[in-house]
């Protein structure tokens, strides 16, 4: 069956800084109409650290989305024209100080296909020197450490919650374990 | 460190079928003000259906945002007032036709807490009863069958970039392996 959807036409109805919000008319499979509201951000990226000893950094930052701060694989958006790596790399330094040897990527994510075009690009950072830290300015973040086998007790214990974290560390692990 | 950013003041941009988005004025933990774009949904579960012989149910559907059709666990948003374990009980008759005799709860996730109210909670099903499926109206899906290892392979290989598929997976495998 072919399951594609066809764009009709598209109208942008908000223009932010961090999204822009389209409502398209679309036609489904069967010909019929429907309409599809999209949420449009630039993508990111997610780097777990993990030391010779085999521990991560993780950062704890206010979620105001969620009215609480969660804890969280280093992440951060793409600037415009940038690409996954070295945005990684950038995104390490300024949340966790950390510089890294060897950056290996693992695969990309979608967030939340259902309403949102948002892709993740996931690496794994080791070989690490710590250095400063460099906070966006309007960004607050506690680093934390945990042992690999730490933070899946924290993600079956439902204290991690945060999607891009859960499947970071899958990756993350399954690599290491080869 | 307080990491608590207080909302000043909420202007609702865009109501949607959806969702709703607000821009919110806010003042962050060093007392300067910011503004967050919030998309709020109604938030919903996703059911991993695993049958005696450790043979799950996938669906591959297409996502617009993607322009491309995603394989995915079953899933499905929250109707109003609606209970995580009725709606996944629902979406996974609608969506499999299966019923299933036990329905455990494998906790919740955020899938990008960045911009985005959405909590997904997860449940593994067991015990399974194949039924006939009941599509929503503008719902076009595929059902696949995987076992277990398929499905970890596939994520592994990038076939399956799903976030919530990975996390049910992955607390699905750990819950089973128990």
């Amino acid at each position: 069956m072919d399951l594609t959807e066809k764009r009709l036409s598209s109208k942008t109805v908000f223009e932010g800084r961090v999204m822009t919000v389209t409502v398209d008319e679309i036609s489904v499979p069967n010909g019929a109409r429907s309409t599809r509201e999209v949420v449009h951000t630039s993508g990111g990226v997610v780097i777990l650290p993990v030391d010779g000893e085999g521990r991560t950094r993780l950062v704890r930052q206010f979620r105001y989305a969620h009215s609480k701060a969660l804890l969280e694989a280093p992440a951060g958006k793409l600037e415009k024209g940038e690409e996954p790596l070295p945005a990684a790399v950038r995104e390490l330094k300024e949340e966790t100080g950390l510089t890294a040897e060897e950056v290996i990527p693992l695969g990309a994510i979608v967030t939340t296909p259902g309403f949102c075009t948002e892709v993740l690009y996931l690496f794994l950072a080791r070989g690490l020197t710590q250095g400063e830290t460099d906070f966006d300015e309007d960004e607050f973040l506690e680093i934390e450490s945990y042992g690999m086998d730490e933070v899946k007790k924290l993600i079956l214990e439902n204290e991690i919650t945060d999607a891009k974290t859960v499947a970071i560390y899958m990756k993350a692990a399954a690599f290491l374990e080869k």
